[in-house]
């Protein structure tokens, strides 16, 4: 036996400070629930490049397949992303990559559905913003000027456009 | 308040074209019943190997609970590798490995069961892959030959043996 | 020894379907230089959320600090996310969050450095829309309308807006 | 079809060796039940530490909530880390950082809950380990003596002070 | 101060038990040299299944592209998931998946190049065992019999067929 | 081109509060180094648990070597775990875990080697108390009480023993 009891140490324990505030919400008494949400996003890219995705003509590869592909591990891996996530039973992962010649970039669309505690909307948001940045990964030799900057790269309206929540 | 609305930003898109398709099913009204899945592989060795692995001589230490290890952290792992997998409570992962003297090889046979929307027959798969890969890993000194190729060693038959669902 | 041998197995191989493509670009030969890369984003959000954050009165803590933490977290993980990214060995990652009251969000910017083969804009990318959806998730009680949907809350100009590249 | 047919492959299977015994303990007879668990430990750091943690001067920044941070995503991280845990869903995670002068070192308490068929003693227990040493990591410039060695700094009694389990 | 001196803990401590032997190469000392490393491996489909990928006509989407995406992932994956397996700065991940009418059957090939203190075959099979399942993964519903069985899908021949190492 | 152009989004951006500081340290500049640690920790069990380890007779396997293999996957997992952790290049992990009958319990002392800009001694420290908690895991059985809980089981003592840094 250790001479040091366990039961000692806890003697004497101050007050917590009020700074580092940081609080999961309890979910426990929630009931599980079927959940949907669907976040949209838009990469806005040169007209070159666009071409380049529709003619299937990217050299690293098929742009839109890889990128739904990182959105759907992305979607599964929020948990570890976003801190205060509860780990959720995802069990749909629909995504939608649409080229848009007259505003020049790409849409990404990501609906997740589950039934869960709570609410898939981070979800959604995390595999739609993951796929944005693949398309931009995927295009970047096409994107960067003489200098290396992206001066027509950018991600612009990742919102949440439907969320859904149907009791019993 | 932005002078963009994000409502403007959905007009127009386009459709989606063909290429692209990537489809996770949608499991969400699917019941919750018992899974099981049992997958099976072997992995060829040179017979002083499996001597080494018998006698417990292998310098990098216990080829057959490591590889047991690996094996059930894989299948725990396995939503982020096979990017349509859902992700399941797994409940239970057994894992049998067998030195072979005959066929000059271990076979490795991974139990996994769960109760979920979907199989775990994937989530079998991959442990008894990683498990016959970290045996691999293990003995790959032994392996060599003076070329520093694997003349001998391969992975041979990993299959799913057993399936079983059962409905109420 | 098996009856039926390896080398049998790579006989009459076809070739490669056209469709499939993707490419990991090869950095091997590249040599190892000094990149510094920053990206910003900006969350819109409603006034009364952004003055609960600047009086510390958001019911899940502590925002900047946990998106800060997030950020520098999901920029280590850039490569598990961004399918044909590479690696590298990060050396420091530098997060800011600014509130602004006139445009009523929060900015983020973030600063990522190494000495790689390649660029570090991606894990700068990933952590900026990291730290953004984090604070979304933080506030989302105060975000979301009587319908549980989020009228004033997006995402807007994630960018890059700086890429440093030093031979030698 | 080829000619060394998978069913070949099984016979004369020998019997499993006696070394090399791992098993996850099977869990899907049992009932999902209300889970909760408390885990406590301690880090023992030097005084001059103490009261930089408390006068939020220590250069890395906010000890206490980078350390919550990493408590919580630690918590869910923790079937990857102990190998023999299942999956479980967190429904809560809730941490208290507490310094205390008397002592010269900083509390750590973690509470989780969940519903599952297992307990969750490893995932508070995990957090704990995980918040005491980010501690260590934020502080480390403070506690290394001029041979860059810690001899004032020690993680003591990471202990379950407290198990639930409600029936029904 | 504690009353238990941290230094009184270390004392009669007992030698180690012969059992639970595990040693990670200590690769501290080796050169990093170019290293380069070829698996493949083949997996057996119904012919009919077979034309389904070839027409592009599988309901889950593009099997070729998801399992290259696949493969290129769990290559970086390969630390996490081969126990002993040393962290590599991965340069290249090259795959190659290539239908075989006449095997009734997908060829996958993966070639992995680094600079390293140690070689990358793990990490090339990882990927080859990853891409193999993800392909079977991607075609499930085409591949099981009336009873959830599948008498026609096995993983055959996963091997190194390349290893190169470049001193200087 | 969008109305909205990007260079207008970054007007009138407000200073960072003084909340919310949190600082990765850079390591950008600093040599490549040989470093070294070792970290030590104590799991105080039950005489008879420790009988049972040392008979090799606990339920769930090999405790010895599986806390080795988590200890070393730990080790790897460190800058996900810890959030201002630089990722390292580790070359070597040795582990080794020895029952003590005097103390009633398992010493675990984890080394870490690696070449790198930053020490390794977080990464020990991680790998100890993830050995420590797995060997806990693997007895919990017999270590509960009556009611569950686990008066008997306490982790004791994790410090830093030794720390290397050979300049040049």
């Amino acid at each position: 036996m250790s001479s040091c009891p366990p039961d000692e140490v806890r003697r004497n324990r101050g007050s917590e400070p009020r700074s580092g505030h940081v609080r999961m919400v309890d979910v426990t008494e929630k009931p599980v629930v079927y959940r949907e949400a669907v976040a949209e996003g838009f990469l806005h890219l040169r007209p070159e490049t666009l071409e380049r995705i529709l003619r299937g003509e990217v050299r690293k590869g098929d742009v839109i397949t890889v990128s739904k592909v990182a959105a759907i591990l992305a979607a599964k891996q929020t948990p570890q992303l976003i801190p205060l996530c509860h780990p959720i039973p995802i069990t749909h992962v629909e995504t939608e990559i649409v080229p848009d010649r007259e505003k020049s970039g790409v849409f990404v669309r990501v609906r997740v559905r589950t039934r869960a505690q709570t609410g898939c909307e981070m979800e959604a948001l995390v595999a739609c913003a993951t796929a944005l940045l693949t398309v931009w990964d995927m295009v970047k030799e096409y994107e960067k000027d003489e200098k290396g900057q992206y001066p027509d790269t950018w991600v612009e309206y990742i919102r949440v456009v439907e969320k859904v929540k149907v009791e019993g």
